[in-house]
């Protein structure tokens, strides 16, 4: 594990390519800063991208307007399809009539991600061989060995072996944040009111001055759980490795 | 028409009593302020009421404040049971994939509006012989004729007619706010921004002082257009009355 | 009283005419939406104005932003003196010292108010024979009676009578409105998030629908007690009436 | 200069002790974050503190409602002196008479600064032998520099000179923030909103994920310039140091 962190890791741009170029059906998911950071690398590589979001009915209704201008700013250099994901109706009526709007705050967030991000999520990645994501391991606790390239176990079928890129895995928040000033990469306007870390509206806070940027989301739970389930077998498992060059 | 719009008409009690007592599977529409009121006047008359709500993943995080802090307000004095509607994800997904999430400021509403208000209104009003508004007709010119009591044109099938009220319709927007402040009845935050007609929140606007309440709903558009389909009836034609006493 | 109140009073322009043309020693008390319309109605009928602003030190920050947007659009028009009256540092100082900033919700507005209003008024009015506001009876209880034109019994002093013009007095919120909207006069942005009488920051607040406007003003306090002493003259006696062409 | 910023610095609470044991007329300036841990390590060392604050009529409501939270914070245990000086009228007056009230964006902070902060201070610390600030040495490029305790050059008169001790000097970001944290110290509700570095409400702004703190303040001008003037002495030369323990 540890020579995989080292400086002698593959860039961000090569994992990226090794993901768009061996993989036919590959998608890169969307929600936050590191994400676009990726879709503008990608732009440069490739003509066509898949891109998902996870609309979960409770974003900031800034996050939905900076997910329209990312799909309006990238239309002129790529052939983008952005696909945002909502909950399936019946599992999320039922809760909701059952427990209300905001049962998370009350019996934690696992149950509502599942039904809004996670159950969207599995049904969409059934159509792909790999998915890239803007994990980085500075992030949070449950983050800090996540490798550039390994095998969903969560996310892999009987019937298909899904592999996982984290083309920023190695970054520093710094480093992004360097890369969408020096590149114009439209970003959340939310960035500009103390908002680092961007998820589900009731479920994100802005931080103080030197809060960890994981601070703003679930505050009111455990900080190793702070994983929406998207990302769950960062806090289960150790992470399978794939070193082979997949494709 | 005249002589039903004067002051013998019954009122919103009274014409609440019709629909409630008269029949068994019967539905209150919950929005805005005036839908409060509703609920209010229906705690004092029923035991139980089955409300329900369109959430169309657009809403102002405010507004689903509000609808939890509804749903709990009355839970001490009424069996409340607080549907909240959500889209089909394939309609949904397929309308954001091809035109993006703002479409309806470029070719209007209604394509939006029927997947994330009318399509769940209709799946969800086929259980019900009737249901309740708090449409009232100094709203909008769209509505100066709404009777108390009307066979709901729009959503009657084959099989079943569907009565509609709208206990309301003889009130002013001063009557409701005077039974709020005398009432404690719960509010949308948003009306102590400007707000005073609150539907999704790319779709509203705060109103300036003297505006007219409407002004402030899709106002890129056609004044007299101004009905997102739920009450769409209201557009279209004549509202047809029904004078018996339903069940 | 009951005549002048009638629809055969002079327009708002003519008062303004009235007091523009007859007085050589006139300024014009700028805070409010209704101020601008007479800055622009005295815009069509000068070619110099000096107007005032009572800057107190507690005003919002949008608020000035538009007291500044007025300067700068009515520059072109008018030769336009915009002076900000701020108050003496010796007398602030010390209610400060002695009861903090917020010392008006425990003990009433009156002290604060002269502090920071009515003695840099005072000091100001010494300079001028007439000033112009943009009162008007329908604001609120206290103002009911005011008349078009009126000896200042609480600014004039021994060596100099000062007359007041209220133009506006017979308006309503409406006429204000419409006439800002037609003439795209500037109006403060506050205005689109639900305030409607605007004065400093903590003293002021948006109101609900169908609020009246000056439920926003000082609402800790007796409805009737609501002028700050600029206008105390409305609160505590019949207002001298003067009808002669001043001068 | 490099010795003194070693490990081997006395701590802040000894530079503290320094200069209220040893001074008679010292007095604690306050803005920011930085100065309330200074106001709660006093708490635990005098009885009585003299602290002041700009009051340059252009503060961010907010910040006027920390001033008044931390003055009633400390009342309990200490006898606190909070003045509040305000800008003296005649030159505010001409000011924004001629240039309006946004004339920095135009020529620079130092002129509007010079009337709202400088003034006020010089006037204010003739009756001081000493003055105690929360500058940091990573606040800034001008602030690299900054020693515990120095002559202060720019306010030292003829008659009487200044000592200025800046106790937080080798304190970083993190450690400020750490004591707020650890010992419930009040502080500005903006920082819960993107705000690091407080100033005038038209001078300053949030910042976004990875930027400096002092990239909110005076961001149109060149970042070597962004002093306002009551530490210019920073800009200016060498900060002369005082060795000896004063009194």
């Amino acid at each position: 594990m540890s020579e995989q962190i080292s400086s002698s890791e593959p860039s961000p741009v090569a994992v990226l390519k090794d993901a768009l170029h061996n993989f036919e059906k590959v998608a890169l998911s969307f929600s936050g800063a590191e994400d676009v950071v990726l879709i503008d690398m990608a732009s440069h590589l490739v003509e066509k991208l898949s891109v998902f979001s996870l609309d979960t009915g409770r974003l900031h209704p800034e996050t939905l307007r900076f997910i329209d201008r990312v799909r309006q700013h990238y239309a002129t250099s790529l052939e983008l399809t952005l696909d945002l994901l909502v909950p399936e109706p019946v599992a999320l009526e039922k809760l909701v009539r059952e427990k209300g709007l905001f049962s998370f705050y009350e019996d934690g967030h696992e149950e509502c991600c599942h039904i809004r991000k996670v159950a969207p999520l599995r049904r969409h990645l059934t159509g792909f061989d790999a998915w890239i994501t803007g994990q980085r391991r500075d992030q949070s606790p449950s983050r800090t060995q996540v490798p550039q390239r390994q095998i969903d176990a969560g996310f892999s079928t009987a019937r298909r072996q899904l592999v996982k890129f984290n083309p920023l895995a190695a970054w520093k928040s710094a480093d992004v944040w360097d890369y969408i000033r020096d590149n114009d990469v439209p970003y959340n306007e939310l960035h500009d009111r103390g908002f680092i870390s961007i998820g589900c509206e009731p479920c994100t806070r802005a931080v103080r001055p030197n809060e960890h940027e994981r601070a703003g989301r679930w505050w009111w739970e455990e900080s190793t759980h702070l994983e929406c389930g998207i990302h769950l077998m960062n806090l289960d498992q150790e992470p399978d490795q794939t070193n082979d060059s997949g494709g």
